[in-house]
């Protein structure tokens, strides 16, 4: 290979995304970092954005993944809340001030400065960060969670961001009281975990769907309550003014009128996924006090609050586990929406040095 | 006059709009009606739009105006609580069930089965209501709110629509924790009001107009703290992230992201004007979990705490007192954004049989 380094990576090298071994160079674990061997990956639908450079910030090469679980190998001198050979995991993110208000607040999703961005992020010490489609990752201890022995580790990778991206604002808005009724927008992998939180939280919960042939499934096998095709005007009528919450996590372009009079008054539609622009008639919300409101992943340790909740309550995402060698084929699925519901890298059983 | 009744006031034959001298007649009070002689009504925006036939459910004749205050000249025989010759007030409202969980709770303004419209509303009766530009109304007691001796006739009027649209959602929002930043886009009726709300409630306020002209009144006349006029890109640039709330009262069409990025993390733009539709990229809430948010008037019981709290802070619109001889031309004066900041008719001192 053209690269060398300590650690074994497969990286894009063009925005033609095509992803192939790549070595690398991690930074010794300093004082405060915890080093880990890389068991499993999630595969999010951000790699279909960033490695194809959507937003034209991407930075060749890129080591994606952003869904990272393993066993700690070695923990700095200041560490010591984990040890060598325990079961922890990294999102979304890898930094943060850590001394602003939102950080202070455990929301260091938001951090006022900045945050580190687990993958295509530009480091402290200016390096690009690389993500989870590689052997191990070396993390400050800030932004690394424990894993319940209870919880397998190929069920908890996809809940470091499809997870936590949904359960972040269903708790923030109340979402978890039993018998309200929560509406979720889009089956895929933020979608079927709302469904999944729904349930576990005591929900009845209504998928709304582009796509008549997730029925079936949505209701047996996920255990939703009710299906709507969005494009069918009188399921949608029925259900109109039923819902108290919807988690809307459709990405393409889609009018919200249509959802929003899906909620009773004051109910909140939260937006996850990221369309370019979306309209709606004022008139919709103010006749209710309704509420259109945005979340992005979640602070550290509300994700842990996840992980514990999701190991104790066994609310495991659904996946298809498959080896890197055919990680490019996953996210041609992924992009033809060809996925039930995540795809989850078996990194330690197929990533070897070649 | 071509007609007859109990009650003389001015109306609309036709959506020409044309407001005239009109006798009606008015049912007797019931035995928890108040009946009281107006003496002031505000002109509201809510004319411009009903008067024309703007919404195309205008039913004529129409008798406009809810922003009623006078005083008290009978009450029924289960009315405790109002005694002849009190000052009381009646705004958008005048009847809704009294039995769902929202009348419950104070908030009849979001009735779950019907509420009835002070004017172009169908009455429990089948009758269509009519409201203040007349002699005198007859209202259930649950609608009527008492007007404190301290707060000047013609100051109440305005807030019973203008003044509950933006306090109610103020509060709700818990925008009146001193110190904090709110942005107001418009200067009209709601707008001001929302101003001097929120210097009331110890805010820093910053006016967003398309007017540079209203710069001045702003700053001096009304003590925003802060002008910024929506087309200087500087101007709004240097106040991105710094606003912890926004009312929005513009009710022509907007894009919502110029004032989405004004907002701090977390932050809330409530919607109390009714553009057709508004856009925004999505991005700009999930980044900073920010919230869009509609409201409504509000409840009977916040209106007389709004009105207990105007009275007690001095909190007055600043008004143009005109005869019911000139509600035609201050209308027209309305529709041209001609109005510092509202118009009340002295009714008692102008409407008079012919």
């Amino acid at each position: 290979m053209a690269s060398e380094g300590n650690c074994l990576g497969w990286a894009a090298r063009d925005s033609s995304g095509t992803l192939s071994p790549y070595k690398f160079s991690r930074r010794e674990p300093g004082a405060d970092d915890v080093s880990f061997k890389i068991t499993h990956c999630g595969i999010c639908y951000a790699e279909v954005v960033w490695l194809f450079n959507k937003l034209g910030d991407a930075k060749y090469p890129m080591v994606p993944g952003h869904e990272i679980v393993g066993i700690v190998t070695a923990v700095g001198s200041n560490v010591s809340n984990f040890q060598k050979g325990e079961r922890v995991g990294v999102g979304c993110i890898v930094g943060s001030c850590r001394d602003c208000e939102f950080c202070d607040d455990g929301k260091e999703n938001y951090c006022a400065k900045r945050t580190v961005a687990t993958y295509n992020g530009v480091d402290v010490d200016g390096t690009i960060t690389k993500g989870g489609y590689s052997s191990y990752v070396v993390v400050h201890q800030r932004y690394v969670v424990k894993i319940p022995e209870k919880l397998p580790l190929h069920f908890a990778a996809p809940l470091l961001c499809a997870g936590i991206t949904v359960y972040s604002p269903m708790k923030r808005h109340g979402m978890d009281t039993p018998g309200k009724h929560l509406g979720v927008i889009g089956l895929g992998g933020l979608g079927h975990m709302a469904v999944k939180f729904g349930k576990a939280f005591g929900l009845k919960v209504s998928v709304l769907s582009t796509s008549p042939g997730k029925r079936e499934e949505a209701l047996t096998v996920l255990g939703a309550d009710n299906f709507i095709v969005t494009s069918n005007e009188a399921e949608l009528k029925a259900a109109e003014k039923s819902m108290d919450y919807i988690i809307d996590t459709a990405s393409g372009e889609h009018p919200l009128d249509n959802f929003i009079t899906l909620l009773k008054t004051s109910g909140v539609i939260v937006l996850v996924g990221v369309p370019h622009v979306c309209s709606f008639a004022p008139i919709n919300l103010i006749l209710g006090m309704k509420t259109i409101s945005g979340s992005m992943i979640g602070g550290i340790k509300e994700t842990q609050d996840m992980i514990n909740f999701c190991a104790e309550h066994e609310v495991h995402p659904l996946i298809e586990i498959v080896p890197i060698s055919y990680a490019n084929k996953a996210i041609e699925r992924l992009r033809n929406k060809d996925v039930r519901y995540r795809f989850v890298i078996d990194i330690a059983d197929s990533l070897h040095d070649v």
